[in-house]
């Protein structure tokens, strides 16, 4: 029997009852009621700590010369590294399918939820040496990232104007979340939340609740 | 008579032993035997808040709900930004060379200098409606990014190996930078300094010293 799948949410917004709020309640209450239980990281809520350093490593493997990527590995390796990654590695480990939810700040994810991926994806839990995209550590997991705009969506038609929204969540979609061995599924953008009519913000919820119930369908049908 | 660039250099890196550290120390070293005052904001060494928050509106013009670009436009206008931002912005409006030097994470910027973006570039500051682009408030200004790859060049040639580098920076470079109105100056990217012999990181440092040299030439004749 197939174990059952245990969904994983980060989230990245500062204001509990923002419009990213109101998805990641919309993606909990669809999974609670087909009896999932979901696991959630609110990154603002934790206090999650962006920031790379020294802070990492329980007991550093060369303390007069700090070589991020080195210490991540041998501190993986080693079982040394700060509870709050571990914490989310964990997390991580537990789910085949983790939603990114948060708002496109200079058409990317805000610096807390950088941090989460520059901390939290070390080498060897992953990504390793010919551990990467189809072979990488992550396989058999799905990811997804959900995220509200500023902007109209035309605005990111053109490389002359705010860019290619392609071209900008390439670098996390393929380059990170695929390199690492995940399954990226096609991300979500609720437009312009603060700006449409409250119809629209329903719209949104709407569809964004029926992508994830579909997510769930076929995950029973596989 | 032109007053004299100030040259502002934001570093981010962890380890000031690192490359990145020596690209900072080369510049610095080329704009003072020129006789220019480098402003630096080494943002590790700052202890610099990468997260956006509450903590950056000295007096919130609606404690109740954080709308953060709201926030961010009100506390511009009414001079209740917190002090860490003032401080990068006041380098900011005193320079006309701005150079970012950071270790390439997951194809983009660290969280620390992400946050940096993030919380900086307010609105009213950097952009504004109608404000943007070659209407920017930053216009007149220069910004180059420097920085040091984990990869191979030839890895950032292919959307399916790591992505087509230009893409990757095209949200800062463009999106961001541009955006606010800055002369976006070609990149600078030290190619694996960790994984190539010391004469390559010199000859790194050589290039890079002739490069900050020919942009203090090219200002002197404008």
């Amino acid at each position: 029997m197939k174990m059952k799948m245990k969904p994983f949410i980060v989230l990245a917004h500062h204001e509990p009852q923002s419009f990213c709020g109101a998805l990641k309640d919309a993606a909990i209450d669809v999974f609670t009621q087909q009896g999932y239980v979901t696991q959630l990281s609110d990154l603002y809520h934790m206090s999650f700590k962006p920031t790379a350093d020294w802070g990492d490593f329980v007991s550093p493997n060369n303390p007069d010369y700090l070589k991020y990527g080195a210490e991540q590995r041998y501190a993986y390796e080693n079982g040394s590294l700060s509870p709050d990654i571990v914490l989310e590695q964990q997390k991580l480990s537990e789910s085949d399918l983790i939603i990114f939810i948060f708002p496109l700040w200079w058409h990317s994810v805000p610096a807390i939820l950088k941090g989460w991926l520059d901390r939290v994806l070390t080498p060897g839990f992953a990504y390793g040496r010919n551990q990467t995209f189809a072979n990488g550590p992550l396989k058999g997991k799905r990811a997804m990232l959900v995220f509200t705009t500023g902007a109209e969506p035309e605005r990111y038609d053109s490389k002359d104007d705010l860019g290619i929204l392609e071209h900008h969540l390439h670098p996390i979609e393929h380059g990170t979340l695929r390199y690492c061995g995940l399954d990226v599924l096609p991300h979500y953008a609720a437009w312009q939340p603060a700006h449409v009519s409250a119809e629209q913000r329903e719209k949104y919820l709407g569809e964004f609740r029926e992508r994830i119930a579909a997510l769930l369908e076929e995950n029973r049908l596989e």
